[in-house]
């Protein structure tokens, strides 16, 4: 347990266990609004989204959300990011992150309704045609990085490995990055699965690491479609979950050659996409 | 597995144990986008939503949805719920609903940022303000339901004797309600599981049985502040959930008098607000 982290709190708890009662206090994972705004050239701040999040890691959490939707596309149009506002609740966390940029922003880009764009109007179709163009803001190449079955079989423990005791407790989701020989990278955890990719994504955009070009990326729970978006706008050409990917998951990883891994927990995975890179 | 349901699909898919490999077929939870439209007094159809969500009780999730974001607060203002737009994929979905309203819309509240709405700016407390500003809408009322420790124990194992073999996989989020003996009334599932609630919630609705003044909510995952949210927009007085809660959706249950339970699974429970309705 991490008592000096603003992640974590106490709170009283009746505890049930058949017909025994027990009262003590429960250490529950931070969850606190945050609000993204970005300050573009000759513009005022705009407030682009308020999540749901735990608190640290803040401006990478918004420089990740920032990439993943298009708005960041290198590193050098970053001129700040900076928690403002004054420190809130038991947490003292400050909720409002700011992040500066060199270059105009295209703000309706963020508003227009991304998956209902293309011809055949609102559907999966329409959803991975979205992505490709969010892609070519990037100029997404694919990586031909080739990966064991023993590494991505030893990746799970060893992000286990690397967590305290609280994060092991299921209260919070994971994304964790390893080079091709499964040595971790960066870990980041969060009551929310999307804020956690993102942190992880923000730390690299921070030291100018995006994209990742050789890297996996694992996810603790299921893989949606928002997931896989994140992981081909970052360019890491591996994801594995440790729980299901949905249809349109695969389906958008395979239109761009991404790997995608599910269930890889207990000695065994599935591949749905990008078979090639497993050896 | 139902083959019939567009709820699932077949993938492709290489299973790896240690280092064996097997090709076969998956089965995988459909994601398909979904557009709500509202239609108010005097108006042209406005797109209040686009969610990510397992095809099936569309009609549910937008009635639900627009119940717990308070646009609608009862029966009567619905004049009717359709699937409009041309089936699209391979599930053949309709990804468009369209909700009459009798009466007029504020729509500036469903773009308000209700958040940031408070003297404290962005914080835990603006967002247990905003939600009590919601409950407004719907004279929400404290119940004085009673339910015993063993009937808490039974949830789980109830709602997965209901579920088939492919929901039972992990591919999807599960919600399910109860009467106060532990009797199952109604369960959805859907790879979001703001979506799975909003399902349930909305076919509860569609009966005219909202509010819930005496059962009980039970989730499949983690209690966030968004989900003890939507439980108390149905008035319901207990939401069980087999995953943690955040610290948010504890002072949320807290102030508005809701039980709270966690870790609902192998016999034991925590109880974290409202301890007087378990007996």
């Amino acid at each position: 347990m991490n008592e000096v982290s603003p992640a974590f709190t106490q709170r009283d708890v009746q505890r049930v266990r058949d017909h025994d009662l027990q009262r003590t206090t429960d250490a529950l994972a931070v969850e606190e609004p945050l609000e993204i705004r970005v300050v573009s050239t000759h513009m005022k701040p705009v407030s682009v989204s308020v999540t749901m999040r735990t608190p640290g890691h803040d401006d990478e959490l918004a420089l990740g959300f920032l990439w993943s939707e298009g708005v960041i596309a290198n590193f050098d149009q970053i001129e700040s990011v900076r928690a403002v506002g004054p420190p809130q609740g038991e947490s003292r966390a400050q909720n409002i992150v700011q992040v500066n940029l060199k270059n105009a922003v295209d703000f309706a880009r963020l508003n227009r309704n991304f998956y209902t764009t293309s011809s055949c109007g609102v559907c999966g179709k329409a959803s991975l045609n979205a992505v490709a163009q969010l892609l070519e803001t990037i100029e997404y190449s694919q990586d031909d990085a080739k990966v064991s079955a023993a590494t991505i079989h030893a990746l799970p423990q060893t992000l286990r490995a690397s967590q305290n005791a609280f994060e092991q407790t299921g209260g919070l989701h994971a994304a964790a990055l390893f080079d091709a020989s499964g040595n971790l990278i960066a870990a980041r955890e969060d009551v929310g699965r999307h804020n956690a990719l993102d942190k992880l994504l923000g730390s690299q955009l921070l030291q100018n690491d995006l994209p990742l070009h050789d890297k996996i990326v694992l996810v603790s729970g299921r893989a949606s479609f928002e997931l896989v978006q994140k992981t081909l706008m970052a360019g890491a050409p591996i994801i594995a979950a440790v729980g299901a990917p949905s249809s349109l998951a695969v389906d958008l990883a395979k239109r761009f050659g991404l790997t995608l891994l599910g269930f890889v927990r207990d000695g065994r995975f599935n591949i749905y996409s990008g078979f090639e890179r497993i050896i």
